[in-house]
């Protein structure tokens, strides 16, 4: 990279026109930076306030090399959730271990999306598809709220799965704190009325529609700052647990204990968190690129996350990556450029260095009504009834995400859709369509009988064959093929239409020969049309080609030609040799 | 089943003057059959006797169901492999226990073809491609000649992977037995000499050469009755292990105990055992069938196998399968009908009756020669260099399948094996061939301009995707069609063909729809052409067709006729709405 490079593009061609809309956009963005951080570090089972440094860093990281003009990095609750059940098994949460735990997840996450950055390896999150993505991102939500209704009543909860955190905050709800529980659930109902009526009631008084949604957006930041007033007036602390001292000042540079074991442990976990990370980071900018007319670089994209998730850590924190909600504030508010990111950063150091106070006495309890109602605006069902009208398999592959992410965890819920959308696929090319084709009359071209009126011959069968043949799926085609030929007395000739036909693996390129053999006894000659050039590549280095009775035929419509003049003339002798052409 | 149908056909059409060949056929195989039988007991971990029990039942059990006219049925190396390494981790071999495990196994997988039978099930073999499936015989061929080495030596080895039973066989090779080891190979070099010369010279002799083939094939039988004659004269029974008593008689009808937790863990190699036996036997019966121009019927096949399972497991015997090389000699010898393998059970019944005394004296390590000299002609490297050669991901599959099997163990092997065919498929899936086509001057086609001579516009780019569009998939389209269209700078209109696509995903769908946007902003239309009916009817569910810039066209052909009418006469505003026509 030369030197000129390390400075973005953003700033080389900063217009100060653009200053104004970015420092706006900067300050309500980190008004709902600060309690979402706080709220999100308690989620990963850390201690709140580094949740302030993770979102102070990466901020400045993703400005440097990410390709988004708004993207908002940060903490987000998917990653704290990936954080925590990656780590409760291997250590105590709030231990000094586990908070290394926590920054050696973000360090492994950042070097490895940096790799697959450089390596152009980004091709990696191909393996999830927006079925699983979805699916996970609302199970991971059911997940964060099953896991936050203790807090919100002051008791505690335990256990991996939903179903056992439920049940053991139904266990303890005896011993929840009365206080606590009240005061959450008001949050909770002011979040919820904030969300839901906030920008109805304001537009009914004449504001706009985009700055209505957009001041409700901080409501949150409201209810934090009305919680500890009351508090703070109350002396409600010493009845509720609330988030305590915050050591002041900016955070130092960590580097976190290299445990081997550890670092084993957390490899898997690690790579699953940068690939939804980058997967939901992608999307959302995507969106936001879309709008904006901009171009988006994948691969700066990695770079950019990759070097926040890096900056975090050495900053103390925790793993990171773009925030859909304090995204859409951004370029809601009018941010032009990364510096909006910059500021913003800027406004969190103030914080750290100036206000830490203010927040030693927010209530625990309302910052997780404030989880509970960003994580509820994740789960999609929606999502879950497109997928399965779409197809049933995508709806299966979503659903099972889902389920499997409630019933057996976040990891386990991933590797079940992923094996399920493949499965799928596979049990898809399974069953292939197939279809009998007859020549459209004044055309040149073949249509399924079933669709189209067309024109058949007695004696000459097309057969179109919509999928690549391969071992799962040849049998299928084979007893189909035998079915046509079976129910059409006067066969001589058997034409393949490979049009759609990608691929032919070494096992069916062996059936077909037997195909060709069993055809052969029944006095049929096999021919194949529309062969394209990579498969007629290959069927070169099979017998195929050498054996086929029939011939190889440019397109449907010449075979149909020289067959019908063949069989007028010749008397449908299966002697012609094969002599290939040269399709595409 | 009606009751006349219990009367297998063959048998009510029986012509006299097959019985000679039929009688011929019977002996010979039967003198194939017994060494081997009793050998491949042993190469199960169980009393050489039972291999006989094995062979006899079950030949008249496919006789009644099955559908080729001249398998033999009965006990096969591969699946003696197969039975002690299910065994051998859950009881000790030869053990009352272990007898019980396998006569449970071959219960369990004749339960399983019979099911597979019935419920019309064999498609689950096709989950074994013909690389995985030779890569697992070539390596369990491997294996059993590891473990035939120490009894072949008169000596004991242990250990599941290859490796480990050939490093304990030379651990152990000092205390190895010099008799039996001088005796072993003897025989040994006998049995290569008579398989690989043999033929050879009766040929030179002026034998015809099936019959010089079918000869030397019983060269085991007489390797066998020597070594019996010279352990009875000389008395080396008490130097050398021997097979030892054999109970005479016919074998009684036997139940297995049912122990649950067995029957658990056996779930899985029975299922195995039922696929890779019911595929090798399809594949030798498939190839006699061509020969004979015999019609097969696949689910027959599993009812005929299932049968000889559960008689196997009925008589006290373990899982067997249709014999390659036993089915050879009944076919070369003349055996015209199922009534061969019925003879061939008659004769097994007599020597079970009369003539088991004279195998007490069989030398261990002679068995062990004829089982290496019968393993060692399972190897097949040339069907490796053959997948290899064919494509790169057959011969990936094979290899690692073999590799597997000798580094790993049997049922590792075959889960590495499929694992590995899906996971190349898919791989190959997400590199999809794309090319941009022209037309071919004077015709409707279009082909690839890279393999053509053909005609483009300037303002109109043609995209062929020969693959279906998925989510691995996705992303590499996206790259390949905008550095296609940055390529061609004054683009108006790009015409996506999708004649080789069969099924668009969820994900790809929601991609396409950004995609038409992104080109929207640069100015340029996006067509569809050559959509397949089912195709058409799913994205009909979606809301690309909705928002697609430009028209679905019934061929390329018909596009670029109106797309050049429309852009001389139109100036190429994007305004046309979307009018999807009806493709096949």
């Amino acid at each position: 990279m030369r030197a000129h490079q390390l400075i973005p593009s953003w700033l080389k061609n900063y217009q100060p026109k653009w200053l104004i809309g970015d420092a706006v956009a900067a300050i309500l963005a980190s008004m709902m930076l600060v309690p979402q951080a706080l709220a999100y570090a308690a989620l990963a089972g850390l201690p709140p306030y580094l949740g302030l440094y993770a979102g102070l860093l990466p901020l400045v990281g993703y400005a440097l090399f990410g390709s988004s003009s708004v993207l908002s990095v940060g903490p987000v609750a998917i990653l704290a959730l990936m954080t925590a059940s990656a780590l409760t098994p291997i250590a105590t949460p709030g231990s000094a271990e586990y908070i290394n735990g926590a920054i050696l997840l973000a360090l492994l996450s950042g070097i490895m999306l940096l790799l697959m950055g450089f390596l152009g390896l980004g091709s990696l999150s191909n393996l999830l598809s927006l079925p699983v993505v979805n699916g996970f991102v609302s199970g991971a939500a059911v997940l964060i709220i099953a896991g936050q209704i203790a807090p919100l009543l002051g008791t505690k909860s335990e256990g991996h799965t939903a179903l056992e955190i439920l049940l053991s905050t139904i266990d303890n709800s005896p011993m929840s704190d009365p206080d606590a529980a009240l005061m959450g659930l008001i949050a909770l109902f002011s979040l919820v009325i904030a969300r839901l009526g906030l920008p109805l009631l304001l537009r009914t008084l004449g504001v706009e529609r985009t700055r209505a949604k957009l001041l409700s957006r901080l409501a949150p930041m409201l209810v934090v700052l009305l919680s500890i007033a009351l508090t703070a007036i109350f002396h409600w602390e010493q009845d509720l647990p609330v988030v305590g001292e915050i050591p002041a000042g900016l955070p130092d540079f960590t580097l976190p204990v290299f445990n081997p074991t550890m670092i084993y442990q957390l490899l898997l976990p690690a790579l699953i968190i940068a690939l939804i990370g980058f997967v939901e980071s992608l999307s959302v900018a995507h969106t936001i690129a879309l709008r904006r007319g901009e171009k988006l670089d994948a691969n700066a994209e990695l770079r950019g996350l990759g070097t926040a998730n890096l900056l975090s850590a050495f900053s103390g924190g925790f793993a990171v990556t773009g925030s859909f909600a304090r995204t859409a504030v951004n370029d809601e508010a009018g941010a032009r450029s990364p510096l909006s990111g910059v500021i913003a950063a800027i406004f969190i150091a103030l914080v750290l260095l100036y206000a830490t106070k203010v927040f030693t006495e927010l209530p625990v309890c309302v910052l997780a009504a404030t989880i509970i109602v960003a994580a509820a605006n994740l789960i999609d069902l929606r999502a879950l009834a497109h997928h399965w009208h779409y197809d049933r398999t995508d709806g299966l592959a979503m659903g099972g995400t889902l389920l499997g992410v409630i019933l057996f965890g976040v990891e386990a819920g991933i590797g079940l859709g992923v094996g399920l959308s493949f499965a799928t696929l596979i049990w898809r090319a399974s069953r292939p369509h197939i279809a009998v084709v007859g020549r459209v009359p004044g055309t040149e071209h073949f249509r399924n009988v079933l669709r189209y009126t067309v024109k058949t011959q007695p004696d000459t069968l097309f057969l179109r064959i919509d999928e690549n043949l391969f071992f799962s799926n040849i049998s299928a085609i084979e007893d189909r093929l035998f079915a046509e030929v079976q129910r059409q007395k006067s066969l001589h000739d058997l034409v393949l239409i490979l049009s759609s036909v990608n691929r032919i693996d070494s096992t069916a390129i062996e059936r077909l020969q037997q195909v060709n053999q069993d055809l052969l006894e029944r006095n049929i000659r096999l021919h194949l049309a529309e062969v394209k050039g990579p498969v007629l590549d290959r069927l070169g280095r099979s017998k195929l080609l050498q054996e086929l009775t029939g011939r190889v035929f440019l397109s449907a419509y010449i075979a149909e030609l020289a067959l019908r003049h063949h069989n007028i003339h010749d008397d449908g002798q299966a002697s012609t040799p094969p002599s290939p052409a040269d399709p595409s």
